[in-house]
């Protein structure tokens, strides 16, 4: 057995932690923020936090029913009785068999029902192929938790799925908590209880997938529970991430998610994780359609679109990896590892190509490798030949490791202030330096709170300065790849600078609707695309600035709108339904004088009827100063409901796909880190001497399109638990402003055009 | 030890590719196709093959000297002098020690000087600190090689830059090749030999960078040879690429590269491994500014402008990879696996769960995972129950591969013709299915031509089914990442996909000047920017279309070039070094009458002069109709020279940086694939109802430019093997034609500007 059990890599500031998710369960974050007796809800009629379940009693049973319970041996529910009663002994619960026809199995005294069980148990274990009629059974036996077995659910299609609505539904009348269907007994496995320090918390949906994190407690580090959630007909993802994040035990958090029962559910749960700083690492399926089709079918959930997704984990600083390594290797970092007390990352190797190739990769990850200072590289060379650079990397070129210079490097290292970090990649073992290396680096890594990463590169695996030596260490980090170092390291230092700044959205969404509602719902026709100029309106209702504008119904009134709007102009057709004018040449730019008006007017009537098209008018607009053109816009993800997006305007969001997008609520920080992350955002500060745009203002239209999807964006898929604040009619479905222009900075954006879509 | 000798995973059709290389080494090439006297060179004055040098004799060498050996214990001297002592012994080769003061090493004899050598040795390895005396003294040994460890040559400056040139020319008239210096004995470590089938072939300019992959003989991978080029004064990457590139034993070789010597020598001999279909994977450092610093420290080479390197490598079939253990895991794939029967990929796993995330990664890599026909689900639906999904990925559901159903599976989905590679992945041990599924898949990778890859996801890999299994069969290609598993399968494929498709564009680069040479030579400015209007007589030279337009330099003047060229025109004022016209207001479109040209004139050189810029000039320019600008050029690079580029036009290049680059020579394949590299290449196939561009007018542009970087870009760094034709002045830095409107299709495309930069 490998692994230790002294120290840890890390002191979190636990007690702070505990204080800040109100102790032992997150409930007392919910009584005192919000009251206990109602739940608090936003603007949209979403909730504004989730209970969190109280689990401990499901994870530490001291009452389990096992239900087909048996002990022949050609049966496979015998393997899993055999399991459940090894288990049992060793956490000295009490185990219930229930069979209709045993009277004893495994030498235990059986019942023939749930109804007949000697006391009330905790989790009674479903191994039955048709779980509803137990489940309605377990009525009036007190019983906490169900977990079910039984697949041909929700992962099957429509028929399964509405059987799993039953089954969730006999739950929550019998007064149980139901975990599954389609899982297994991955909660009750056999944990290591000799490894201490803050443990890795796993949740995931496929049972198989964890078992390569399970296993990292033969490498040493702790895992402290395992939530095998299945298809989520009750317990979720969400339930177990929100408990998990009230342990004080609990380090960090990895979870495998193939899909997600509810966006909403999942964001609070994310939320409370944040508050607690309990950093969350996951893998979730989806990146292609192809991968979303087959994860659906596995576990019949939604996996929402793959970049709202990701938006959505960053804003509330779930990491998200692509693979299981990488779960393992940043879990493991982030569940152990002490805040940082400096971002910078020195690293030192025995050749100057590993350092070169491991800062290429490192930089590249953005991560900062300071330059050490002249007095730091004048002390390293003491110990390191002078034709070796010691700048950061710092070469040793091998000798000095292997005797008493070593140690002299690494702690100079560390006492760096500069330095958070301190990496060692080691890509091949030479005993005579590499063991002395690892030993070093182990002893060194007990006497500083600075993270200390080793990367042992050899692909073999099985020599005794990496078995030993560096998994032996909880203070050391072990990687086995340059690229996860990298990764789990910057996942480090990004977790901790987010969640020292981080300020719950929740604590800051509308709750009640503002004066604008009002406004706009007299100009929503469900069911219909607005016309532009109905659609400029509802912006107008919100604060957001249009041209001045007026519709006209005859070239005489569209010669006086001129006078009034003030010349030159902009003519275009308006008509609901009517998208691309400019194609059918129905925008004309720039008309200076009252006849250039009226014979506009004509033509454009004309091309109108020419092409069927019916107009309720000509628009006839201010021509705004030229500026940045963006788009700003409102889409329905199934997962996540309303959210809002942003992007170069014109034809260029089309071809480019430079969209950044936020799941509200967010604050006006994300509303700017959206800015950032578009590959045009140079555009924005201005090129080849433009002046900078106003992205005060740009910034300002995206606060209000969210409070648009707040407002109006709900009772769409992912508005809620299940039932959202209404169905069907109502609200608005989509938003496209473009394009939005930007002008100079202190002269205000101005949207030229919009496209509403009303539910 | 782990790893087989039995079998592999592949029969290259090695017959094939040795006809092709031309035999034994590749200067049968160079003779059969360029006669053997000279070198073939293209009108850039850059060779058009590199010679194969005949490294036999170093790798395989009958007598070695040792100059600065060493028995002293305490002289690091003493542990390389035993190391080659006991690999001489091992391969029967001589060993002569020399030192000046030392009658006997180790109990041979030893010489005072290598001109006492009692016989002409195949290698000199040179161990001490000044090896320049060293080398002139063997002169007249009839040594062929010289091994040279000292440091402090390029790798620290200027000065041991130079040094390291006199050694190179003192190494050149004394008749031997130097590998060195900055090197190690690498190539002459223990190499397994009891491992068959095609070999990795290995080349560092870091040894221990090298480890890892040399390790993987002990997971049963063969390594047949290992360069450690260090500084390469003289011996460098290239070489021996050409040269593995040739020898039938070598399946693959793997490159860590830092910097390279020279552009057009890699380019040459990457060449000549992809008329051999021989794959070459690299690490290149250099991605960062950063990195790309830290390795010119390291070896003091030229690193290239990363995009450059990308595409120069991806050009001529270089698999680029981030990290060494991809450089492996891809290595030791490509070199033993077969050329692929089909494309599709099936994912065969005993958990769906994996299986979908499996699914979701191969997907997003560009994989194919074909839905396998109705009748193959049936056949597998025997085997396997009827609610879990086979339509591909397969999920087994576990059982099934404990017993015989197993093996039937696995040959099913080998069997199906729309599946070439089978991949099952392994996230966790569980001996009863996972060994038992371990043992089909290597009995049945036996009997196959597939290929089969296993992901062991264990983070263990201590199991037995790994160590022994999966790694004693050399036609299983076994994984520890689900990532690494999909980039070396789409490597893989690719790899192959472009072997059968290359033609090498060296074959079909220019040798002679075009005739627009004479005229483009006239237009030239030696160290000047050209006018815009020179600039297009350049383009026009070339064959590329530039507007109708006249330079006049009076305002009676411009009103009669307007009647020639033919309202409306656009009319600018043209200078040298004058850019960023719009800017100032020099630019004026749509003129439409004699009356505005003549004010336009006016207004222009007003401009000109209170901004004080001497114009030679204004232009008068035709209007050509709008279409899709597009920006292309030519630009320097340390490594290559001068590059073809091409991006988006107008302000979006500089924005948006969303531009493809091509290394001279390549094909119309390259000019067209670059336009698919291109986020906004959408714009071209006409988006919202526009005509779709003139697509194959653009390409002739690329190539026209190309022609013009070949016959004018000569005589800058990265020319040749660093004489060139000519140095200073003559040829252009420099071109930048934006934008290039490019027309519907079939009205061309037309330079509506060009900045040219002469040297």
């Amino acid at each position: 057995m490998l692994g230790s059990t002294h120290g840890t890599l890390t002191m979190t500031p636990r007690s702070a932690r505990v204080l800040a998710c109100g102790g032992r369960t997150g409930g007392a974050v919910h009584s005192s923020a919000y009251g206990t007796s109602d739940v608090a809800l936003d603007v949209s009629g979403r909730p504004l936090h989730a209970p969190v379940p109280d689990l401990d009693r499901f994870f530490h049973p001291e009452a389990v029913a096992v239900v087909g319970a048996s002990d022949a041996e050609s049966r496979p529910n015998a393997g899993i009785t055999r399991q459940l009663l090894a288990w049992a002994q060793r956490v000295g619960a009490r185990l219930h068999p229930v069979h209709p026809e045993r009277r004893e199995v495994f030498g235990l005294p059986c019942v023939p029902t749930v109804a007949a069980l000697p006391e009330p148990v905790d989790v009674a274990v479903l191994l039955v192929a048709d779980p509803l009629p137990v489940v309605e059974q377990l009525a009036g036996t007190k019983t906490r938790f169900a977990v079910v077995f039984a697949s041909g659910f929700a992962e099957t299609g429509e028929e399964g799925a509405a059987a799993q609505v039953r089954l969730a539904e006999a739950a929550a009348r019998s007064g149980v908590r139901l975990l599954g269907p389609n899982t297994n007994l991955n909660a009750f496995e056999h944990f290591r209880d000799d490894l201490e320090g803050p443990a890795i918390a796993l949740i995931t949906q496929s049972g198989h997938q964890g078992r390569p994190l399970f296993a990292l407690q033969e490498l040493g580090i702790r895992l402290s529970h395992w939530a095998p959630t299945g298809n989520e007909a009750d317990l979720e993802t969400a339930d177990f991430l929100s408990y998990f994040a009230t342990l004080p035990e609990v380090g960090a958090v990895a979870a495998y998610v193939e899909g997600l029962k509810d966006g909403r559910g999942f964001l609070l749960a994310a939320d409370r994780a944040a508050r607690c700083g309990v950093p969350v690492v996951a893998v979730k399926v989806g990146r292609t359609e192809a991968g979303a089709r087959t994860a659906a079918s596995h576990t019949g959930k939604l996996t929402g679109a793959d970049a709202t997704v990701d938006a959505a984990m960053r804003q509330f600083g779930v990491i998200r990896v692509a693979g299981l390594d990488e779960l393992q290797d940043t879990t493991a970092l982030l569940a152990r590892a002490r805040p940082p007390r400096a971002e910078g990352v020195a690293v030192y190797a025995i050749s100057g190509g590993t350092g070169a190739h491991f800062a290429d990769l490192a930089t590249a990850e953005g991560l900062r490798l300071p330059a050490l200072s002249a007095a730091k590289q004048a002390e390293l060379h003491q110990w390191i030949p002078a034709d070796l650079s010691v700048a950061n990397p710092v070469d040793s070129g091998g000798h000095p490791v292997g005797d008493w210079r070593g140690r002299k490097i690494i702690d100079a290292l560390l006492a760096d202030p500069d330095v958070g970090v301190l990496v060692c990649p080691i890509t091949g073992p030479f005993p005579p330096m590499s063991d002395k290396l690892a030993r070093d680096l182990v002893a060194a890594a007990e006497e500083t709170d600075k993270l200390v990463c080793v990367v042992w590169g050899s692909p073999v695996g099985t020599e005794d300065a990496y078995r030993h030596t560096l998994l032996g260490s909880s203070r050391v980090a072990t990687f086995r790849t340059f690229g996860n170092c990298v990764r789990a390291i910057r996942a480090y230092l990004d977790h901790h600078r987010f969640t020292r700044a981080y300020r719950s959205p929740f604590d800051e969404a509308p709750r009640t609707a503002s004066p604008s509602l009002r406004k706009a719902e007299a100009l929503l026709r469900p069911g219909h695309q607005l016309s532009e100029h109905a659609g400029k309106q509802l912006l107008r209702a919100y604060g957001i600035r249009v041209p001045r504008e007026q519709l006209c119904t005859s070239a005489a009134g569209a010669v006086r709108a001129a006078a009034q709007v003030g010349y030159p102009v902009v003519m275009k057709a308006s008509a609901p339904q009517l998208a691309h004018k400019s194609e059918y040449g129905l925008v004309r730019l720039g008309l200076t004088s009252a006849s250039q008006v009226r014979d506009t007017y004509r033509e454009l009537t004309e091309i109108a009827r020419a092409e069927e098209i019916e107009l309720d008018g000509v628009l006839v607009c201010q021509l705004v100063a030229p500026g940045v053109e963006m788009a700003v816009g409102i889409t329905q993800d199934e997962l996540f409901g309303p959210t809002v997006t942003v992007g170069l305007g014109g034809v260029l969001i089309e071809v480019l796909r430079d969209v950044a997008v936020r799941v509200p609520p967010f604050g006006e920080d994300q509303a700017r880190a959206m800015l950032g992350e578009l590959r045009g955002a140079a555009l924005l500060e201005g090129v080849r001497g433009r002046p900078p745009a106003d992205v005060d203002a740009l910034v300002e239209v995206i606060l209000r399109v969210q409070r648009m999807a707040l407002e109006l964006g709900r009772a769409g898929p992912g508005s809620g638990h299940g039932s959202g604040t209404g169905s069907g009619g109502g609200g608005l479905a989509e938003l496209d402003i473009n394009p939005l222009v930007v002008l100079e900075r202190g002269q205000g954006a101005v949207a030229l055009d919009a496209l509403a879509v009303c539910r």
